[in-house]
């Protein structure tokens, strides 16, 4: 079972926009067995588009095409697609109903004869019904493959995934169980690693497929398999796990979470042990704080964080002595130290963590070299901060600034 | 001239990396006269790496791979691409050199046999030397088509294309000017934008097209062309852009920086003003300040804030009385307004906007619908706060929280 994804607008080819659909999709996918072959991003331009269903209509047996089913000029799929089935557009009611009543609950204005037209849909489609836009998705089917069409807006093509296109393919398609389960690993390089476990990736059966997959200060090893018996496949990545873990005892740190990362992983024991935290960021400037709040339930571990971007800010909001920051500079452990141990306290948490550095490209408030970030750690009863250089690309060194927190904390927390 | 991007790995077709990449090289490429035609994501698999690049070299002048050059054994492309071109791997002394100093200075390891194997090299290709990584780039040619080969990780993919790759392409072909000019409108939907701006819209001329972006909370509406005159392009789209203002006078913002958005706009300005900003974020959780603090020069304006994520931390840390919250909720223009106050107060800055409401997917502290969300803004002597609704999705109440918050701001300070 195979598939491709076909994104559709000029503004993912220009680079305006950065194409997020594709990867929930493949995991949607992955998630009821079915494999994605391609992912090819089209222009809005007839031609173009015939010319990729045509491609993937050979190679795959799912085709999913997201965007350009908007009320204005610049997009044609739909027409596009009718034009593909030698079919005609022709208006459905549900779906018009369904419009009309969003414009109503919403939008309050007069219904444009663009608006209306977005009920139109090829007559040999299934429509399924976009609760949450305009634009409908639209299933149809040729020599047992199946075109699936879908908004580009993330929130109405993520409904219609879950609420449409998955529950359907489950039901038309008899899909293997597919399994990826990743490793996280910290303080080894790629080759390191490779080498380290060498003999038990050669020993590896065929159809289990390894990936490394390097990111800035961690490692991700990812075994990836599949098969029609679900507990054969779990029992067998199970037993290769069992055989790498002794190889990398020290490195290792936990799985990625399904659809998660260390953040995940984190939030979760801290509400498991009933515990909480509170950042100070400088460097960092919100990123740590922000990953938290960006899945549900961090109200019940995260108490907050103070932004302390400028010197005075560490001073003033954090408390930090101006004597601490004369004598070891703004970029230094006593600092970070300082700073873990006062927002633990201002926000009541248990654990605290805190950045200071200086990202670049430009030395700041400080003399600090570009790329030097101290990390601190506090506890009620502890403190502890390590001192990094992280090179002098400003987003890098941002986002290893980021990765080391989380590693740090998570050993803490996990210490515990 | 016509390009294609072809990223190579299956953790991009099973979610788990989104491409990032992609839209970079496709930004630096348009900034160059380089139109990209197709993005395409295959597997780490010879089969399909061979058939993309086949498909590619019918369709485009310059076919650019990122991924697969790692140093394990799912890393494929260079072995793929020597067999494409007929040619065989050689050893690249320069490329050898680079390796061993890169591992002296941060590795400090041994050099395994896989390190030195990355300097391998098809004997067809000039190498692009890769100086903050050890996988190399490689350019190689046939018939007037360029191949060009990329590692996969962003800061090493990055440097190659700013140092290599565009100054090389520069020199090699004869490229037109590409001009996008993005406008940032609020308050208007997209079919409404389309009806107000009909007219215009239709006597545009063929070679300037338009597209509609819309996103949370507001819209985006580019004009794109190209020739060979620079000055006769930007002019066209100059009287383009004066014949639909007027359409738009109450709703229009300002223009989309070129590689950037909002918040540069709004920090171009503060610096420009020599104005201070403070957040005080409790729904949004840190992103509107992670979104100051990802540009460089952030520290001219940023003064920093405080993520008030709990209740109790609004009374601690935001000095939001507790009378106050018991009266009206936590959830109120009234707190939100305190939050602003207070956290300008705290870090002493002439702005500070801040944020509370409830993301769900659960009610919180407060009994506030999900989705309700105040947003208020500061400055030393005014405050002012708009309650909104956005829906029940938690990603989309962030981001539609944090577009509305970066809208009132960059109205306030345009303002002033």
């Amino acid at each position: 079972m195979l598939a491709e994804i076909i994104t559709i607008g000029e503004e993912l080819l220009i680079g305006q926009v950065i194409d997020t659909n594709s990867a929930f999709i493949a995991q949607q996918l992955n998630k009821i067995g079915v494999s994605v072959y391609q992912i090819t991003s089209v222009q809005d331009d007839k031609t173009h588009i015939l010319k990729a269903l045509k491609d993937a209509e050979s190679n795959v047996d799912v085709i999913i095409l997201t965007g350009g089913l908007g009320p204005t000029k610049d997009d044609i799929t739909k027409k596009t697609i009718a034009e593909y089935f030698n079919d005609t557009l022709i208006l459905d009611d549900s779906v018009l109903k369904n419009i009309e009543s969003i414009w109503e609950q919403y939008v309050r204005q007069t219904l444009l004869q663009v608006n209306k037209d977005q009920a139109l849909v090829p007559s040999k489609a299934t429509v399924l019904m976009n609760k949450v836009g305009t634009a409908p998705g639209m299933w149809l089917e040729k020599d047992n493959k199946t075109f699936i069409s879908l908004p580009g807006v993330p929130f109405e093509m993520k409904a219609l995934v879950s609420n449409e296109v998955i529950p359907r393919l489950k039901d038309k398609y008899h899909c293997p169980y597919i399994l990826h389960k990743t490793l996280l690993i910290y303080g080894l390089g790629e080759s390191t690693l490779a080498d380290r476990i060498e003999a038990w990736e050669d020993a590896l059966p065929k159809h289990i497929k390894l990936a490394y997959l390097p990111s800035l200060g961690k490692m991700r090893l990812r075994l990836s398999t599949k098969g029609f018996d679900k507990q054969k496949v779990e029992e067998e990545i199970h037993q290769q796990i069992e055989k790498v873990l002794p190889l990398i005892e020290n490195e290792f740190f936990g799985y990625e979470d399904e659809d998660g990362n260390e953040e995940v992983v984190i939030g979760n024991q801290l509400t498991k042990i009933e515990k909480t935290l509170a950042v100070a960021e400088s460097c960092t400037g919100g990123k740590l704080a922000e990953l938290f709040t960006a899945n549900s339930g961090a109200s019940k571990y995260l108490k907050g964080g103070i932004i302390a971007y400028s010197t005075q800010s560490k001073i003033d909001v954090l408390n930090v002595s101006e004597h601490l920051i004369d004598t070891y500079s703004v970029v230094s452990s006593q600092v970070a130290e300082a700073m873990a141990q006062n927002v633990l306290k201002l926000y009541k948490s248990d654990f605290a963590i805190s950045t200071t550095g200086n990202a670049g490209p430009l030395k700041g408030d400080s003399n600090a070299e570009v790329g030097t970030v101290f990390i601190a750690i506090a506890t009620k009863n502890s403190v502890f901060s390590k001192e990094f250089n992280f090179g002098n690309h400003r987003a890098r060194v941002i986002n290893k600034a980021v990765n080391k927190a989380l590693e740090m904390l998570q050993k803490e927390i996990f210490k515990n």
